[in-house]
């Protein structure tokens, strides 16, 4: 991949049981943090079913649009993960047994004295040209093929999948933010941010209201810019502007 | 909208907030639970960044995809609030100032003795021929247009916002479920879950495995249909196969 200032990345959460509402999604929470220390901006995340047409149509989109695509979940022992098929189709390439992935279990069955069935077997099956990612957890190991990560769904499983993946990522400038909470309502801070937003335009803001009673809301202010510099100076003009209209605020 | 045994929904959570990483996005696993309840099937979650274009884009693409759109975020008063715009371009229509919601703020406003500055005039500013959806904690409507929802991001405001809604939208059949915990692995039960899905179409199958710790790990099961007896007698099936298999399972 060929150098850049930042780079970006999406997320494709695979799975019927995030749609349907009966699971919290974690992971793309967990992605985005951690690439956003990395200088890798996320630009979108798509929950999308168990469904191996939408599944491939979404890898094809998504890969193309970003430097990076992480996938969670469907991959598996059971008919309904069908993540690592989907990609190959996606790539056109084969799928077959890996020997590494199949030998990686194999050891793992038999040291924990389990039969290492058919549907075991199953785990094994990668797309060819596909790197192996390790997965300490439950051994059956995740996948990268060309900018495509392919990552497990259980939380545990992908924190892992996704430390042992950093090695292959290129690193963008960091974007510093600072966050200030500030004791007062959207509509009495909207205009200092709009005049902040118009002067510098390398500085990215954003406005986060909360609102937990009667008694306690508020606005989380977050300015971020590559350039500490402008960024402390920005923090300084809107605490400024928070001093001369008796706004409470802390950072 | 024709009547129609199940509908689809789709979700579209806008806010930068969420794709960095500072915010776990709640809402649309909320919104998903609630369809389910009432038959709207959710069959994409997409997140986007605070930026026009893509909002546009991904309206038009969602609303003509799914039965109902919901959008979640970005209606306040401050310069990254460009939902209600972006709506109004999506569908080529003008957005102006709404009379019934500027009276609303207005008198909110005068009520908790707070200038109604051109700020928070804005959050009146809503596309024609939109209904209002009544805000009852910060007054602020949100609107549908068509078949589209759009709600604030605050998830207090936007649970609100979504009953509020309810009485808007076409009631599909219920996917009844029951969900079965087994204390085995996915590796276990594939073969069973495999023979019940070629079994019977109208049945759903997932496997959820879980993974707390050495000791506590497992599988739940969801069996899903629309028909209730077709569900009892898959889940029986089930059973019989985890008694013969002498693996342990709770309801």
């Amino acid at each position: 991949m060929e150098k850049k200032e930042q780079y970006t990345g999406s997320i494709l959460v695979i799975g019927d049981e995030i749609l349907s509402g009966r699971t919290q999604d974690t992971n793309s929470n967990h992605i985005a943090k951690k690439m956003t220390e990395i200088g890798i901006n996320i630009s979108e995340i798509r929950v999308i079913p168990d469904n191996k047409e939408i599944i491939i149509e979404s890898i094809n989109e998504l890969r193309k649009k970003t430097d990076y695509l992480f996938t969670t979940g469907g991959i598996g022992p059971t008919h309904d993960d069908i993540t690592a098929e989907s990609i190959a189709s996606a790539f056109d390439v084969e799928i077959n047994t890996n020997q590494e992935a199949f030998n990686i279990l194999k050891d793992y069955y038999a040291e924990i004295g389990t039969t290492f069935n058919e549907d075991r077997q199953r785990m094994a099956r990668i797309p060819t040209g596909s790197t192996l990612i390790d997965n300490p957890i439950s051994k059956a190991p995740g996948f990268k093929l060309e900018n495509v990560f392919v990552f497990a769904g259980i939380p545990k499983i992908m924190v892992a999948m996704l430390e042992n993946s950093l090695k292959y990522l290129e690193k963008g400038k960091i974007v510093h933010s600072q966050s200030i909470k500030v004791n007062a309502v959207e509509g009495d801070i909207a205009k200092a941010l709009r005049l902040l937003d118009s002067e510098d335009l390398e500085l990215k803001i954003g406005s986060y209201p909360f609102f937990n009673s009667d008694l306690d809301f508020g606005v989380n202010v977050v300015l971020k810019s590559v350039d500490r510099e402008k960024l402390a100076k920005s923090v300084d003009k809107f605490k400024a502007f928070l001093n001369d209209n008796s706004i409470n605020y802390n950072n």
